[in-house]
Order: C-alpha cells, then sequence, then structure tokens
C-alpha cells in the first residue's frame, strides 16, 4: 500500500475563483501573503503585470481574477513551482483566466539580455509585485536568529530584485512588494532612485499585536518621501477568526490601498 | 490703551498637574507633539532624562509630572524659549516638580568639550527624547513643497541630533524621536551604529486618514531590527474630540509603548 501523501494539491482561492496546483505540505502563511500582496493592486487595473517570484502563481492569479483586463507574467526561478503554475494555467476551473495569464521560468535576478532573453524585455510592464523569497527563509528560522540576524539575511535582495522591477517597468509603472517590517529601511533606500512615493501598509495579527508584515507601494518617477496608511488588522483581538476587512480583501473583494 | 497681546501665556497640562510658560501666538499642534514624545517614555522609568530641542519644555515637564523618580534637563538652543522653561521652573504651580528639573541653553548639535562645557557630558543620562525643529519649519510649508522637499528639509538633522544623544547615553539607554513618516528611512539610517531594535508607532489623526508622525523608541547597544507597533489613532472618524487612549495618552494616564 502506498502511503506517500499525494504530491500535489489543487487549492480553491477567492472562494473559488480561481484554483492553484501547490506542492503538498506548504503551510497556510504563503497563500496569506500572495493575497494580500494582490491586493496592492487597485480594482480598475489594466495593463500588463509582473508577478516576480510567483511561486506557484497565488499573487497573479489573484490579480488576473479581480482586475478582468490585466495581462500576468509569472516570473518564477525554481522549476517545481513554475511547473505548478503552468498546470494551473491549464485547469478547466481557471479557462477564464489562464488566457491572460503567461509563465516565465527565470531568475528575477538576471541583468542584461540575458533578462530579455528570459522574457523580461525593458520598459514592458505596467505594474510589478514582488514577495521576495527571504520571507520563506525567515520563516524557518527562530525568532531570536531572526532578530539577531535581520539585517544579515537580507543581504542586498531587495536592492537587486528593486533594479529588476526599475528595468521593465514602464514610465508611471507602480510597484509592490510584501515584506517583513525589518526590511522597511533596505527597502526604502533601494527604492531611491528607481520609484517614490512609497505608501507602507502595516499588517497586524490582531490589534494588540506588532505588525508581522508590511506591504509597500510605490510609483516609477514619483519623488514623494513615504507615507504611512492605516493598518490591516487580520484578526479580531481574541478570535481566530479573521475581521471583516481581512476576509474581504484575501478573497477578493477589497484592496489594501486607498486609490 | 495697550492692545498689544500679552508676550506670554501660562498654560496647563495634564489637567493641571504643570503649567508653562509659553510664547502667545503658538498654535496647539506643538503640545500635542510634546506629550506624544514624553508619552514613549515607560511609568517605571526613573534616572536622568534629556530633552533635546526642549523649546518651552512641555516634554520634559510631562515626564516630570509622571515619573515621580526622573531628574529631567531641558536642552534648548533659543534664548526666549531657554528663558519660558526657566520661568516655569519658577511658577509655584510647579513647585512640586521645579527641583527635578534643570535647563541648559545650548545648541544640541555641540559636539566634543564644548557640548560637555554647554551641560551635556558624555554618558550621563538613561533616555533622551528628542523633537527636532524641522517639525515646526516643516508646518509651515505648503504640501506641495513638503513632497517635493521631503529629502532636503531634514538635510542630515537627525544625524546631528542623534550623535549627540548616542554620546550622552549611558549603556541600555534609550531614545524616543517624534517626526514624520517621511523622515522614517533616515531616522533609521541615522539610528545605525548608535541605538538599536527600533519601534515605530504611527499617529493617525482618523481611523482612516494616513500617518501624520511617528514617535521612534531605540535601545542604545540593541542590535534587532525595526518593529511597527500598534498605532495610535487621535480622533474618531467622525468627530473633532480625541480618542478615550489618545485622551489618556495626552494627559499622562496612558503611555505610547506596551513595555
Amino acid at each position: 500500500m502506498n502511503t506517500e501523501p499525494p504530491p500535489f494539491t489543487i487549492d480553491a482561492f477567492h472562494r473559488g475563483a480561481f484554483h492553484l496546483v501547490q506542492p503538498a505540505g506548504k503551510g497556510h502563511r504563503a497563500g496569506l501573503d500572495a493575497m494580500l500582496l494582490a491586493a496592492a493592486v487597485p480594482n480598475g487595473f489594466h495593463g500588463d503585470l509582473a508577478d516576480l517570484g510567483a511561486g506557484a502563481g497565488a499573487a497573479g492569479f489573484a490579480v488576473a481574477a479581480r482586475c478582468l483586463r490585466a495581462q500576468v507574467l509569472l516570473v518564477e526561478k525554481v522549476a517545481t513551482m513554475a511547473d505548478c503554475a503552468l498546470q494551473s494555467c491549464g485547469l478547466s476551473e481557471n479557462a477564464g483566466l489562464a488566457a491572460r495569464i503567461k509563465v516565465a521560468q527565470a531568475d528575477v535576478e538576471l541583468s542584461g539580455p540575458e533578462r530579455v532573453r528570459a522574457g523580461l524585455p525593458d520598459r514592458s510592464f505596467d505594474f510589478i509585485i514582488m514577495n521576495p523569497p527571504f520571507n520563506s527563509a525567515r520563516d524557518r528560522a527562530t525568532p531570536d536568529l531572526l532578530r539577531r540576524d535581520a539585517h544579515v539575511l537580507t543581504d542586498g535582495l531587495f536592492d537587486r530584485w528593486l533594479r529588476t522591477a526599475s528595468a521593465i517597468a514602464r514610465s508611471k509603472a507602480e510597484v509592490a512588494i510584501i515584506a517583513r517590517p525589518a526590511s522597511l529601511a533596505e527597502i526604502i533606500a533601494s527604492l531611491e532612485g528607481r520609484f517614490g512615493s512609497p505608501r507602507c501598509l502595516p499588517v497586524h495579527p490582531r490589534p494588540e499585536a506588532d505588525a508581522i508584515r508590511i506591504v509597500l507601494r510605490a510609483r516609477k518617477g514619483a519623488r514623494g518621501a513615504l507615507s504611512i496608511v492605516p493598518p490591516l488588522i487580520l484578526h479580531e483581538q481574541d478570535g481566530r477568526a479573521f475581521t471583516e476587512r481581512a476576509d474581504a480583501i484575501i478573497n477578493g473583494r477589497e484592496t489594501l490601498f486607498p486609490d
């Protein structure tokens, strides 16, 4: 008898609006981060969007499901994940979306002609969203290690990813990033000269708890300084259920930023 | 008949717990910033506290009124303001506090022997609070100018003030700063190598409005990265009255950070 768990699962998102093929055994949190990142894109968005470090494609699919005039490119280095994304494009449940979603198996940190050959030409996207993989690396570290190595673990990651984002962004394109609060200063420094007028939205697990994530959004060519918008609270203070707003955001019925 | 307004007023704070001599014609906001800054100091604080850029001394007096074992030095460059602070020390209403409050008319940006002679010896304070004067300069600028010049107006101000704060701080001393969100990246960069484990508290005028202030608190010798604590909301969405928590904080009955 084969007792191996199935290597892949098919999961519903946005209350069934799209489905994703994902490696089995992944935790809940990766999906939450992707839904929050997708919610940084405004409802009216139309144009070309790149999802850098797309994994199985959750964030890019979420944008495509909500923004019906968005063309989405999922960019993922890891072959297993890029293959999941391709399989998701072939699911009958996603038939309404798949024509607007493409997959590029590529390293976000490529530059020059290599990047162009990988499917990321200069000045070709109107919105770039990114969930750099350091998030998941840090998820596996202990809290003590995280505090001690807060500056070390990122090691220029945001600068390299935002260099690519800036290169592939059209004039006035926007970028959205999900990360930990510990990375805020590095992200702001890496935006400098590339994207301006950054808005930072802190995400708190409960009303009285420190933020566990920040979502930043900035615009190419803008010059304004940082602003901090009202936070998102995920759960009520004493409950496990999502707040009404968090539930609406996670399910594609509301967006994070006032536009 | 003399119709000139009186050049100075005497105002009650913390529901009468202390009074301040202030130049007439000052707006409400300066007092609010000082009360928020003072509320960054924990209830149990005892030791030596320096209030850098103290103005008429509102923040330092607020700490002395709430923390009965705090010794406070008000540091202010402008003679008129330092003189107000001295006059406040002589008010009968402040008799219970004045013995724990001293005034140094000095430029926070002094260094070396000059700084020591001005009354700011190295490693002599357990807590430093600061409201750098760029806040008031920016209050007079138009919103457009503020956005355009967000990076220019500060011009190393936080770095110079935090250099002094670090020099006069004892081991494990804490610093608290009130500023605008636009200055967050510059402040974090200026804390680097001096004060660590910064906590940032955004202050929103109403639940749905962007933050107008941040209060940061960090500790000398600590190594942790930035965290973002739950925000303070000043007013209810549709009212002009302060929220219950804001009122308690402004009046010295609650503090900003969980300790």
